[in-house]
């Protein structure tokens, strides 16, 4: 994910301007149904749609990809969106939230993706109507596959027989949902990074611990928003939704509560790693540090003594001068007096826990 | 406790999905009892307990263990259990909460128990209705033993003599109790810890204090939301929960606060014990230090001297090359030299406190 | 403080058990008084409180100690006192509340005491109704003594002529001021640890701040909630308490805000003083690391020039082996040599600033 | 920017004064506009404006730089704007807020703007009545010339055929929105300067990262509160603001939500590369530990040895010293004693992971 | 500041006992006002102020420095003021707060004033009436001086023409804004500190730091209250205080929510700085181990090379014992030896960018 996140237009741009300098290819879904027909197709143009509008069937939209501005300026003629709404389908990358504008219901939604670059951000806009569902998702393939394998048998499921705020909960239910296998991942790097910085953490560590972090942290910018946004969803006296669609909807909150509660314990989990991580670093410097001070403490003494019996003074000159040298067990007694200092010295390492 | 510690259906999978993949042997008890009778059953199959169902007195069917899908769906049809509820019956690890459904009340708890491999949170799952309580238990053996002894005596029991909502607050304040216990053991941990620490710190403590904390945080994640529910329970206008039952649920909230502040404070101190702990490193880095400067430095410059003395440069040649090796008292002068220098060292150190 | 710091019943116990396992002695005082009189009485037991019950007086009935559950069941039966609050005298270590029975307020305060052993907080229970006042403390030695005092002249002091709702005022006064002495002695212990770690930090100052910060965690556990407590009198429509005494029951909140102050300051004061402590042990390491260095820096080269002649090629053999051992002024050249070398290097330190 | 950022008057200055002590080169645009007509004007003087006073047509006055006393009371008194908030105007560093007097409202804007020395907030004072508009901006060219390349065209853009409020929104809109590139440029300094921490942090890594903390700080004091106001105008009952605008309010403030999310997981981005720094340099530490470590470890124990050979005890004297001296494969075998010990002490290291 | 910054009496002293422990000299000053008359007195005591009373004019009566229980009684009996509000006004050190006691308004501020030995808050408390005002302030020298100088004008000032709850705003706004100047000083203090500390922080830095971060924590404690008390006088139905003063008072609540914004951002920046410094201390420590290694590595492989020939093995005994003693150019070999260790280290060196 980058860091901004989010196109926008230079400021003071007048508001509702269209742009597509990001379009790339798309496709357009159209399921038209009721408790009896079903009936799916892919459209080459938005102009097609048409035709299903003044049916008493609900008519459901789904355009895939990064549309251009002919088709989402059709789509809004057809429907009657409001211009502002379309400018945020464009320029994806925008907040979670819902607008009501007379009886047409507006939610961006953000769908959190696991690809091999990081966790990427897609945008799901949708449009709900009495009849009808306009929804635009940036990604490239259609994530609302299972959704219209539930629809197409003909017994009756749920979705072929209520009304269309029920196809809206459907949709927005799967999108915070998306949201458990990506947090499951997180929770699966999290838990091997602990066990490899808990037992010998490798020089990347660090780097894949912040990575972890910055993602944990886009993910909450959009995820918290996501969370008021099925809070109000489940909560106001929006009209287009049904009384009995409510527990449902409910459903849908707690599952994204439940998801703000992972996301802010892996945030915790991830904190408390990197101080795992730095007195790590701290215990093996320490460790090093141990070694050296082992190794020099106990050499120097010694390189001392034998350095003393290097100097050139010659005891034939003198009875001061190093007798010792000539003395019948003078090295031994050099050996003797070396191994006494490094048994004094082992001990007191020893003594200070160092060994 | 697993890191996202929730099961999940696939994003898009109907709701209310019963799925049973993490079934195992479950034990359904059955008590009915009035301020009279008391009769107690153990079920071989959820449709026993139609029997029960029209009498006049309260009935309450205990399933322990992780039930399968035919039993939850036979107790869901002979009581009218919501799906959803049932779902999340079966998808354990869902956060606490309380749904009301019509005049039946839905409640999920966590039940936090030491095990061996940690804190465990079972999930307790209750739906009480007029005069019935259904009870799901996650834990393998019946944890809810001590109610049934306070019942059985045929003297008036207030657990026999209330009515159902009175059975509802026994469950929750039990359940909610059961986090004194396990904080008793945090707390006792923290307490060996510290001594640890500001002690001599072993080279697993931070493991143990990261395996502290992160018990503490997967633990808080379930036990703040519960409060919230006890909250509710003692403040809302549940229909089923009678106006004498108020004080008992207000004590149990008091109870679940008190819960909350221990577990706050236990992740403060654990907290603040990590500091300890990483002072402590720097401290013990410091000594090593200080023992390998004291040691260099004083050996340092001796060797150098001694050093000097080992130079080949012979005295015969030259009045200028080190004549002091032909001296009478050269030798013990070079000592008394080597003796100042680390008498002024040692001073030097002394007043700078390494020693 | 212990960490836990809560006696608690096993989990699935009935509410409103007593049980007296830390009983001790007791001392019960009562005082009897109204306008004109005053009349005050040690008792034996909690009987004898039965002649003051139907006078028109006001009755204070004061219990030091911990008292076994047959003086409290004695006195709740006395005064009909409610068995949830009851077993809240009895299981010490209660978070401060309010609970109102009927015309009767329950109250439970935390005293917090400085002992040899760190601050204890003590439970001061209190009952009041239209005409009386118990109040339950597990401290030793009566600490309302001042109360008593204040009472005793026949002088019209505002304790004899205002109504039992003043005295509850007066105690809750006295519970709440206990915490500035308190707050005082750690301000105290806070600015010594600061001027010692700000100089020359000990090796026990991280214990100390470990300890403050500790008793400050738990001091805090019990003077939020009974800054709430206080809130709530102040605010409340608690029908026992006249309008007369609200200014005095504000003037209580305002200290009990205060202290809330001075705590969160402390604790803040704490933090910011181990991060000085931690900067310190940063700038020890540091400066015996230079130490090492530059002694080090300087000899290790010197030392090597000295090994250089203390080779035995012999200039003998070879004009290329060491011609210099030879020249007249060969010794006193390598002195000059190893002198332009140490006076390089303490240039070089100086430019660094480490020296 | 500065750390106080804010011009103040000495205490007990009377409220109201004006002064100009940094007042500027001023430029005044007139914009008069309705939905027919257009003209547009650069004054020389407030007083100016007046004969577009009466007129039904809207006025907008642009005065850019910062304007002396004259300019402003001359305004002021034109359209009898309150002393208080000219106070204000003239007192930049105002902290962005709304205030209404009568059917006049008053809106302080801070409007960010990268610069070389760094982000300047420039403050913008917008005074909007039925017909009229005057603000006051402290950048010294216009930042305002998008609004009137969109009005200018004859055809019916928005902007002219809408009421004042719609310019005030307008406006609002561009200031609001002028944080977009600002925060997209930090966003790419931090993504930078990820890289290099991660990578090879340099010696100004820290101060270019407390730049960027420093100035997020700085730019939040000014950017919340700015929320606040669009919220507020987006929300409240201001008389002055029409139904039909409040869609583009409220879309005006969705971008202010959107600015504070980034902002925020800006700073916390910054907070989570310091750790990385501070860890990444107790990673180096701890690498030139380990190469001094194995060095010196590995050549103290063979000085010594080959220091054990150079003492002066001649084999001569006694058969105890040092015989290998004149063993035919003396010389060898010390080589291969050292070379073991090296063996030895590099496979020590390997098998500590340090090589 | 010290760290309690509060007088209190022993727990148990009964409420509004006045005790003048600190009493020093006082100076009573009497301004008896109107919009056509003026008079200034200063007063020998308390009493003297009784022929003002019965005027209709205004009176305002400054006590400054600490005042004795005498004249406060004497005010307090004068002008009818709760004894509660008069033992706030000796035990100074209060936290701000308002209090309304009829028609009366008792307002406790707190006035930052720097001093040498760091900021003092002083307490300024006001006590207003219909047409009366009575202000302590416990500064030595009068604070309020600007207020007389315009007062003093008969020209028609809105301090003389207006009611007395102007002049109440008049002095709040004064003692809120003193906190600008106190504010600017620590920003000045905190930008050097930052250059120091991202140049080569000294040996006290750490020290003033702390210093900063302790004085701005205290500050907080006391501006924190201010605001929420301007924003009640502000906002609330307080009988004083007109409405044509509201917009004054709104102002002055502007400017105390920017001193907390400036004051909160000051502690952040503290904060930042404390990282700022204990990673320059990380840098450093880094650095004086880097020449330490360097110098360390480089001489003792050549220390080891010069040691080993002048081991005394002897080539005359075995044509294995070091035959480069006697070799024509073995001298000059050995150096080659060493020259190539040292560029080859260096190289090394120079490849992990230590150089």
């Amino acid at each position: 994910m980058s860091y901004l996140g989010k196109n926008y237009h230079p400021p003071g741009t007048a508001p509702g301007t269209l742009d597509d300098s990001r379009r790339g290819e798309i496709e357009i879904r159209l399921v038209d149904y009721d408790e009896r027909d079903y009936r799916e197709e892919t459209l080459a143009s938005a102009e097609e749609c048409m035709p299903y509008l003044d049916r008493p069937s609900r008519t459901w939209v789904q355009v895939n990809g990064r549309p251009d501005v002919a088709t989402v300026r059709g789509l809004g003629q057809l429907f009657e969106l409001h211009e502002l709404a379309l400018e945020d389908v464009l320029n994806t990358g925008q907040r979670p939230k819902i607008d009501v504008y007379g009886e047409q219901v507006f939610v961006v939604l953000a769908m959190p993706v696991h690809t091999p670059e990081g966790v990427m951000n897609e945008q799901v806009s949708i449009f709900a109507g009495p009849d009808y569902l306009i929804c635009f998702s940036t990604t490239p393939d259609d994530p609302f596959e299972p959704l219209r394998k539930r629809m197409r048998p003909p017994s009756s499921s749920r979705l072929r027989s209520r009304r269309i705020d029920y196809l809206l909960y459907a949709i927005v239910d799967l999108v915070v949902d998306a949201a458990f296998p990506v947090l499951e991942q997180f929770g699966n790097e999290i838990e091997e990074l602990e066990e490899e910085l808990l037992d010998a953490p490798g020089r990347d560590a660090i780097a894949r611990l912040h990575h972890i972090r910055r993602e944990l942290l886009l993910l909450r910018r959009m995820l918290w928003p996501q969370r008021e946004l099925v809070s109000r969803l489940q909560r106001d006296e929006i009209e287009l939704i049904e009384e009995q669609t409510q527990p449902f909807l409910r459903d849908c909150y707690d599952h994204s509560v439940q998801i703000i509660d992972l996301l802010e314990s892996f945030r915790e989990m991830s904190a408390s790693l990197l101080e795992v991580y730095l007195s790590s670093i701290g215990n093996r410097t320490n460790e090093v540090m141990r070694v050296l001070t082992i190794i020099a403490t106990i050499f120097i003494p010694l390189t001392f003594i034998v350095g003393v019996y290097g100097m050139n003074f010659d005891p034939a000159d003198s009875p001061w001068a190093m007798p010792e040298l000539r003395w019948y067990y003078g090295y031994p007694l050099v050996w003797l007096v070396m191994i006494a200092v490094t048994v004094g010295l082992v001990w007191f390492f020893h003594r200070k826990h160092w060994l």
